[in-house]
């Protein structure tokens, strides 16, 4: 038994027999006397990791041997916590009466106009991986009202940063006979419920992390694309109007408001096709943003239910109404208003656990160079 | 009021202010006395489809206009059943302390060997989607012990039969230090939990679809592959062993055994190569089928985890261990043993709801001919 014990390295998976004792001598504050040990499986040393994170190494080494970097407790903590944040987002929209739904990744034209698409052979047809899930939401809102949709989409993301990948999951809702504002409600309190849920279910883990925040208040702050504006104005930073608003200003601004607040009231050309431009100001449309520091979260808005509006504005965006007839011919079913937005779950759990890069918060990335293991 | 009244059709989506009263003239024993009437959504008559059902349409018909079809009780119900059934799943699993993992869907080789894979181009690299999460999710077992994943999968499926689709959802489990009788369990009680859940909580959806089914008692029965050979020998149907069981065959066994059965003790040839080969008789391996009547629900078993056994494996399947080198590296850093399942979800909704074809039970399916809505 001695021999065999001696004979055991760290990282072996083995099978102990024996007699359970307290003891103050282990940090559990339990000993096993072991009458019989079988090794399981082996680990070869050297390993390409220190899994006691002693020696830390790069994210791009962690990476190129993922499952033995989640064995260290800090990269464990952050998928259990991802664990109880789906848990939480599930139960708070199926407890208001949001139904569960999978629409196709496999799709035959481009849903958000054609750039950053994945192609792929689809038998003999050519086809490409749905970004979003956007168009058969919209649809599904005229069967089942409210719906939500939770699960992998897919980008071809030329930009290497620390906040974008080719894969991601997206946490989706679309409501019937709702606009922004409705949505915006829902958003805020699903954030504060699940920011809840994590502090309260996995202290452990925020220990482990050495992370803590704060679970928000609501309303959140929200703040329209013009008054942004003007305090960029105030910080020295110049955004035209009509513009998407660039990272670094984005960066002053997560200083200012250092938690979660909405931006509001955008540039119609600033947003996809789908969003609905206001009534008395049509450059302006009611789609909205919500940040949390300098961090784009959520994104979403009233989208446009009228069918020649859609055309009128699909084509303004350079895009092809025949490549959408599947689409249109669905306002044709009697549509109605609605609303939804999408939350970037990496981004949440970036959040909910402190990390900085996005790859820190996905079991196994995949972005412009990484495409293994 | 009136004029605008008269105006309405069937499927029109409309907002109405007015008086709630008690009457016994309606279904639901309500009416509303108008003050205010708007029309938010036109439908444009004659519609693809009648939303009575009472002119019943091709599958084909009905999946060109889905959301419309959709609106039928009929169809709603199946999806509220499957909202129900997944919530069962994960609040199961949850319990028994699987962590909720999320594996790549863009993958650079093969999983399961190279047959009935889309192609994807990945930038400038040539890249497949995943047919399942098996080599990653038995790889997370290392760091988490217990994982389950939900979620699309993709088999370019060439034959176009009741029961296959190209995108499909797959329930997956895996578990460390277990074997195919541990994991057993667990699915005959899920299964169960499932079962129970959707009848308590959607009774009024069962009435619609005018379905029923008994909540199976655990254990369900099991039977060798050898036993089922025998069996099947005694309905005159011939089997030679080594083989997979043929639908035909399949279907004879389902008139024999109406409900759940395991079948165990495959021949190893006849299963994938990351089934473990019996120790006293490596021609029969430790995988299993869950069996509802003719249908194979779910398939699973104890998994290999010595290195040299999965090489020799993969080669006598004819694949090169050369594209598995990240998987096989795992093996390295000590690999417990480990066993787990899948479940095809739509296979599961379709004994759930008592539907006979599996694009019933799909919102968007996509086929060998099918790639649209």
């Amino acid at each position: 038994m001695i021999e065999k014990a001696d004979s055991l390295q760290t990282q072996f998976s083995i099978g102990v027999k024996g007699t359970v004792r307290r003891t103050e001598k282990t940090p559990r504050g339990i000993e096993i006397v072991p009458s019989e040990i079988r090794i399981l499986g082996i680990a070869q040393h050297p390993l390409p990791l220190d899994v006691t994170g002693r020696t830390p190494a790069e994210i791009d080494t962690r990476l190129n041997a993922r499952v033995l970097d989640l064995r260290r407790d800090e990269c464990g903590a952050v998928f259990r916590i991802e664990h109880v944040a789906l848990e939480a987002t599930r139960a708070f929209l199926s407890e208001r009466g949001f139904v569960e739904v999978h629409t196709p990744r496999i799709i035959a034209s481009a849903t958000e106009g054609g750039a950053a698409l994945f192609p792929v052979t689809y038998f003999e047809h050519d086809a490409f991986l749905a970004q979003s899930p956007q168009l058969y939401k919209e649809q599904l809102i005229m069967s089942f009202e409210k719906v939500f949709e939770i699960g992998s989409f897919f980008r071809a993301e030329e930009s290497h940063t620390r906040r974008h990948l080719s894969e991601f999951i997206s946490v989706d809702i679309e409501e019937a006979f709702a606009a922004a504002p409705d949505v915006m409600k829902v958003l805020e309190k699903l954030v504060r419920y699940v920011c809840g849920a994590v502090k309260k279910g996995c202290q452990r883990e925020l220990e482990i992390l050495k992370y803590r925040f704060d679970v928000p208040r609501t309303p959140f702050k929200r703040f329209t694309y013009d008054e942004i504006l003007k305090e960029l104005d105030g910080e020295g930073v110049d955004v035209p109007w009509g513009e998407d608003i660039p990272t670094p200003a984005f960066r002053t601004l997560g200083k200012i408001h250092p938690y979660f607040y909405f931006i509001t009231d955008w540039p119609t050309k600033s947003k996809a096709f789908y969003i609905n431009p206001q009534d008395e100001n049509p450059k302006v449309c009611e789609g909205f943003d919500l940040m949390w520091q300098w961090v784009e979260l959520a994104s979403g808005g009233t989208r446009i239910h009228s069918k020649d509006l859609l055309i009128k504005r699909l084509t303004e965006h350079g895009l092809h109404p025949e490549s959408f007839k599947f689409h249109l011919k669905v306002f044709d079913y009697g549509m109605p208003p609605h609303a939804g937005w999408a939350i970037g779950l990496e981004r949440l759990i970036m959040m909910l656990t402190g990390k900085k890069n996005i790859r820190e918060v996905v079991l196994f990335p995949r972005d412009r160079y990484r495409l293994t293991p």
